[in-house]
């Protein structure tokens, strides 16, 4: 597999490309939880039937012609920071990257197709795409599904579906979310009422790094939290409906906020960048604040703000583990702090000469 | 006399010059109360007197080589907005601005050199110079009054000296100030402490504008208190050695800071920058705790900072009647805010264009 110093450096490759909404929607993903047949789930599994499962299934995959240029890395036997690195990358879970047993992850190049192996279930698929995409996401999650499907053995009953070690995975065994950018809902206290009416038509909202984190930088994920008794089409229909609905309220919320009080929000969002270009020392946590204002001033169109996929970069380039792996040693927070505006400065410099470049 | 609509355009004059210490020292002033021998004191004067004594010491002034290319202004008829505009310039005081009698002021071309008439005394003659240099301006005030002495008749004793309206000025009439940016010492919160020792050596502590004034962006105004039983030179040489004394105790509260604090010290300059940079909103207050940050940066030699010429040139044309003369008409402070933005960037803009121009 690519060395994770080297990953570490660079863009991640599905994120690069900016998708449809992508000023007001991260990303995109689609995963599919499977486990094999005859074997127990991963939480009463003996170590050795995990070694075996974890064999089994990255053999089966990591020499699809999707996994060519990525490949399989045994999660469990890497050192913290490694682990952590993945975690910031969206590839791995809070649950995956914090026990050393025979969990693996098999990855395409651009990372936009992955397999958590021994997470909670024995395969976790997951495909991610930049934008709103949840159909193109579907589709190579499915193609992926359906090969995988001819090699391995899944539990699957006809009245059930697919059997997940969760009872609120059985059926299509899939969880589709969406990463929105939702500043001006936030800032005009519409966000509550929206959240709340979220859960009643049977969507989940989480924080930006999924089940049990945090909402930071005004990023909502919202996933569908039905499996069982409809379809995937069904399924993605209805959370797309929902998805479009709430940003369809967030641009007339940043509608009526410009209208307002338009001065305000510019100053805002362009004091945000000033910060990134100039400050020297950078806390993640403002990091993803700052990014979170910018990424505004870029949906009202303001001049000067750098392109979505450069703030995503950085999203995601800032974090802790990821600067550690660049550097290639750990670092205390301060020191840290200091390589994340280094980070920031140069990055958002890079993006000015290129546009200038271009012009 | 040059419109104040143009004034408010341009950098002052004496103070676009960077003097010694500019870093630390915004400006030098050196002032002379005068009074005309066998006329009522302004308080106790009838207006026929004061309209009668301006007339007297305008006409003795106004031709004088000093004055050739600056000009006289009656005061107290001019709108709120040009009294509010020439005691931001430092040219009135708050008294002067607030009285609408037979008040006058006399200005040489680069307003280095002025009088105030009918101010509490008959005469104020003022000199000021950017940076430490009190013998300079002492010279150009002392040239002045030796000139107007043959030209008007001083109310003066051999006792006493000079007579003046407020005992607290008998003597030479003389007070010297010093306008000094301590803010490392602020930051180490030493300067209570150096203040009530500049108290018991015979100096006054005051804000920016003054008398009455407070304390903005860390600017401290020192000056001599006695004015009786000590010659000018005496009174000079002692605020001389106590403002040195200061700025020494300042350079080494900076190193310490530098040393203990470095990044956080710098990120603070250097945020303040890009505030100033980028915002589209500045209040009066901020900006000058803005230009005090990023002053502190240009001490401690942070590159990318601009010329010490130029962050005075934004205290001053940063405030709210100079906005309103450059722009010609009166502005809510929402829109001066908006303005003050304008006003920064493009002054920072043009001031970095002509670092790459002549570099």
């Amino acid at each position: 597999m690519i060395p994770l110093s080297e990953m570490a450096l660079r863009p991640v490759g599905w994120l690069a490309e900016e998708g449809p909404e992508a000023d007001r929607v991260l990303s995109t993903r689609i995963r599919l939880a499977r486990n094999l047949r005859g074997v127990h789930f991963v939480g009463k599994a003996l170590d050795e039937d995990l070694t075996r499962g974890c064999q089994r299934i990255t053999d089966a995959a990591v020499d699809l012609p999707q996994f060519a240029g990525g490949g399989a890395v045994l999660v469990g036997e890497l050192p913290i920071v490694d682990r952590q690195f993945l975690l910031e990358r969206h590839l791995i879970s809070h649950d995956l990257a914090s026990d050393t047993r025979a969990r693996g992850l098999v990855l395409s190049p651009d990372e936009g197709l992955s397999i958590m192996v021994n997470e909670e279930d024995h395969l976790r698929l997951q495909a991610m795409r930049g934008g709103l995409r949840l159909e193109e996401a579907m589709a190579a999650a499915r193609e992926l599904d359906e090969t995988l499907a001819g090699r391995l053995d899944y539990a699957w009953t006809p009245e059930l579906g697919y059997l997940t070690a969760c009872p609120t995975n059985v059926g299509t065994g899939m969880r589709a979310s969406v990463l929105v950018h939702l500043p001006a809902l936030v800032l005009t206290q519409k966000i509550k009422k929206i959240l709340t009416g979220v859960g009643q038509v049977g969507l989940t909202v989480r924080g930006f790094y999924g089940e049990g984190s945090e909402v930071v930088g005004n990023f909502f994920q919202l996933s569908n939290q039905v499996t069982l008794g409809e379809d995937e089409e069904e399924t993605l229909s209805k959370l797309t409906r929902v998805v479009r609905q709430i940003l369809d309220w967030e641009e007339k919320a940043q509608e009526r906020l410009m209208r307002d009080a338009g001065l305000q929000i510019e100053d805002k969002c362009l004091r945000a960048l000033g910060v990134l270009r100039y400050g020297r020392l950078l806390s993640s946590q403002e990091l993803i604040a700052l990014l979170s204002a910018v990424r505004l001033g870029h949906s009202l169109g303001l001049r000067s703000v750098p392109p979505v996929a450069v703030l995503n970069d950085l999203l995601v380039r800032g974090q802790p583990a990821h600067l550690q792996k660049a550097v290639g040693r750990e670092m205390t927070s301060e020191e840290r702090n200091e390589h994340r505006a280094r980070l920031v400065q140069e990055t958002l410099r890079a993006a000015e000469q290129s546009k200038l470049d271009a012009a």
